[in-house]
């Protein structure tokens, strides 16, 4: 059977690194992961209590389509709780995980051949979705001084059917301000497209809270998911909020596309959004492990960072020690048994120079991953300066 | 925001009596379910307990997109205890329900405009997947002759790039011998076309054991499930083989439309497929369902039926009782409690003339289902012969 032209999508250069990682340690090697996008902890514990006594009396078949009512109402108060925003449970559509989300509102809200812009360096997979989906990237490079968000200048002149953004943003970890959200919103609608935002890093926020497209407009999609503040990547669950015209569209969609989401998820999903304590000392590590990251990658030489508004990731500039991000993350792994992901995957124009860094995982790890990246540096020949005292 | 075109697919009309049944449920009435098409059993214990041990022991993250090793191997294994068909391993792909197997194969498979031949009466969703995908379904009206199956002459001068087979099908439960099967094959192959076969209801089956395409050809498309014979509907869990020259292409499709299948589903399937003593209990029921429904509906006056080879459907003609499925189903569901499925759904030129009995449901409800059935025709003026003592 003949492949299809739209299914030729890019692979992930990171799982190269992955695999390169997998074999090292199945030849007995001790790597530190730096380049996994997800917690190190498993679902919060009243999560799996709640999927337990589940499985006893229930029999988890099919849900609606939209989702357990119960979960879109807990979802539509999660709005309150963060936000003070007041929203209507029948506007919220569980999803497969974002991926799904993805899916589903793509399909819902646009037709083959239309454009999408969105900001690079971004998440990979927006740009495969829309390419196994007959939609078009319209991918604009952004710029360094707007802290890597798309403006509205940078769209002058595009022609587009839907914008996107993601804040907090991976792999750049910075956030959209309520007036930068507002603008890209006001200048989209302004076109007559589809306005989207990626929220799935939200509740990962370290000096202010992020802001979701749903305090400035009500005619905006958001997608988010239970992967990452929740801590649950595998579950495959996560959410869509859309305006209620266009609910109707999207539940049939998801009848045909999915039937339901993934019944015991979303128990556990329910029961995942009152573990506060749990989440919030998760949430403890990565400030921690934060804090260690901005010390210790300019002491081994990664020094041309910035300080991440929210999410896991630590972009770096690599430029000036690299042409080849992809054979620099290699070597990296190699020599220092470090795994981190390079830029390509996020940027295929600005990539090779570089590198993204997670520290979703154990603060010992964190701490053991910046002392092998400092040694590495260092017998590549990066001096720290006079000021980094005990480097 | 604009809803797409692409997504405009049509509603399920079984939705409505789902609907229906709801709110007279809530009114206090009881009501028989013959319209749903799922197991009421829960996941088998074994499934569950391996993943109320996977809950404590393991984080669940994302598993690689093609699913765990473990369980692809488990899969591959499968073909040689059901068919004596030698499968590698690497051709299995995990999928979230067979659902995420058809975007799957669909996008791996076929680009924008491209052509699927399939019979009516089929699964509703296999046309509206393909039409969110700008995919073009080719609808052939089956023969009664041909037991509602297609056959290579209904192919002929048609122009397609796919064809795809259900076997059991649903709504029929009819299923396709070795022969006609490779018919088919030949037909497509001949064509250059994809072959699909869905075999989503395989190990429910009567009389004689399924053939899975794998047993004729290596050069095909097989999706399957662990919702019915499994008995996991809300799982979310099923499984692709494809050739091994479309593995690539669809890893990273995997990887890019849903990262992984659900990780606790996968767990609990690997377990579930080694529990065949409560899943031949379940079977069990459907045999002596089956029994009573081949017994019970013609006695009632639904006389118009064939026996089902597997699945645990009964397609009834009622065209002499009815120009309007959509409304003798909901004169049923009122007047004698019965939730049963309009034929619309699955056949839009035939379907008002007939109904989809489901009996995957509890003896005892089937029972009462098919007195309450009795009754309901009784009063409309059937008559029963004079052989059918004590009807």
């Amino acid at each position: 059977m003949q492949n299809s032209r739209r299914g030729g999508v890019d692979p992930f250069i990171v799982m190269d690194v992955m695999e390169a990682a997998r074999q090292a340690e199945e030849a007995g090697r001790h790597i530190i992961h730096m380049e996994v996008g997800q917690p190190g902890t498993p679902a919060p514990a009243a999560a799996r209590d709640a999927l337990a006594r589940a499985m006893q009396d229930d029999a988890l078949g099919y849900t609606v389509a939209l989702g357990l009512p119960a979960l879109r109402a807990r979802i539509a108060k999660l709005y309150g709780e963060w936000y003070d925003v007041d929203l209507d449970p029948g506007r919220v559509v569980v999803t497969p995980g974002s991926s799904g989300g993805f899916i589903l509102a793509f399909s819902a809200l646009f037709d083959a051949g239309d454009r999408i812009a969105l900001g690079a360096p971004g998440y990979p997979s927006y740009r495969q979705i829309m390419k196994a989906m007959d939609l078009v990237p319209v991918e604009v490079q952004t710029r360094a001084e707007n802290r890597l968000q798309l403006v509205p200048g940078d769209l002058e002149g595009l022609d587009y059917q839907g914008v996107m953004v993601a804040s907090p943003a991976n792999p750049s970890g910075t956030m959209l301000g309520k007036a930068e959200l507002a603008a890209l919103i006001d200048c989209a609608q302004g076109q007559g497209a589809s306005f989207l935002s990626d929220e799935i890093y939200h509740g990962i926020e370290y000096e202010q809270p992020a802001v979701t497209a749903l305090e400035i407009s009500d005619d905006v999609c958001v997608i988010n998911s239970f992967s990452k503040y929740f801590s649950m990547t595998g579950w495959r669950a996560g959410w869509l909020v859309l305006p209620q015209a266009n609910i109707r569209q999207v539940e049939r969609l998801a009848q045909n596309l999915f039937i339901c989401p993934p019944h015991a998820s979303q128990v556990a999903a329910l029961a995942a959004m009152d573990a506060d304590e749990e989440l919030q000392a998760n949430m403890q590590v990565y400030r921690q492990n934060r804090a260690l990251m901005l010390e210790g990658l300019p002491k081994a030489g990664f020094d041309r960072i910035a300080p991440p508004d929210g999410a896991f990731y630590v972009y770096a500039d690599v430029s000036h020690l690299t042409d080849d991000s992809r054979a620099f993350a290699r070597e990296i792994l190699d020599q220092a048994g470090v795994a981190v992901t390079p830029g390509l995957d996020f940027d295929p124009l600005r990539g090779s120079g570089t590198l993204r860094f997670s520290y979703a995982r154990a603060t010992r790890d964190i701490a053991e991953g910046l002392e092998r990246l400092r040694r590495f540096m260092a017998e590549r020949g990066f001096a720290p300066q006079a000021g980094d005292a005990n480097p």
